[in-house]
């Protein structure tokens, strides 16, 4: 059993773009045989990327101001304790509204 | 997508015990292929059953202060931001240790 702060990770900048870092708090090398836990922070006037891909996210919002961007045009907002499923191939971004840290969990599943 | 917040999702009491609720706030009736997500509430004074079973966990600890018991006798402390993986058999139980409502995430594969 691993039992830590997820600050205890460290925090990698994601190559995306800047101002967001991530943490892979439970992932292959802890011996998850399914899906991997992140925790994601994204700086104000930042965002992760508008993109789409084969695998789905389990996201939980835990702190800051912010919106999801679904469809070109269209944005849902979010703060602590939302939660969002981007199902497989569904275009989405993470954009931070507000003047602190947008922090979320997002799990994502790992490969055979 | 799905965009909501979690208390949207209705609590369901917890079969192994008082004092316990959970929300499933992603799962299958959404679409999710691989892992389900969620939020249990664990009043004062209240824990969840000790057990083990095939699955595995990852829990991420919202609000309350609580313990992780992970095998007889032996207890580690955790708060907001503590990050639990409990990989599958191993014998695992969240106990609320404070005056409040001990809330975390846990998730947990979806059967094929």
């Amino acid at each position: 059993m691993k039992i830590q702060h997820y600050t205890q990770t460290r925090p990698e900048p994601v190559a995306e773009g800047p101002g967001i870092t991530v943490r892979w708090v439970v992932g292959k090398e802890d011996g998850a045989p399914h899906f991997a836990m992140r925790v994601f922070e994204v700086e104000p006037g930042h965002s992760t990327p508008y993109h789409s891909h084969a695998w789905e996210h389990e996201v939980f919002v835990l702190t800051g101001e912010g919106t999801v961007r679904h469809e070109v045009e269209q944005e849902t907002a979010v703060s602590h304790g939302s939660v969002v499923f981007v199902p497989g191939m569904e275009p989405h971004q993470f954009i931070n509204r507000g003047d602190g840290i947008l922090r979320f969990i997002c799990l994502v599943p790992i490969e055979g």
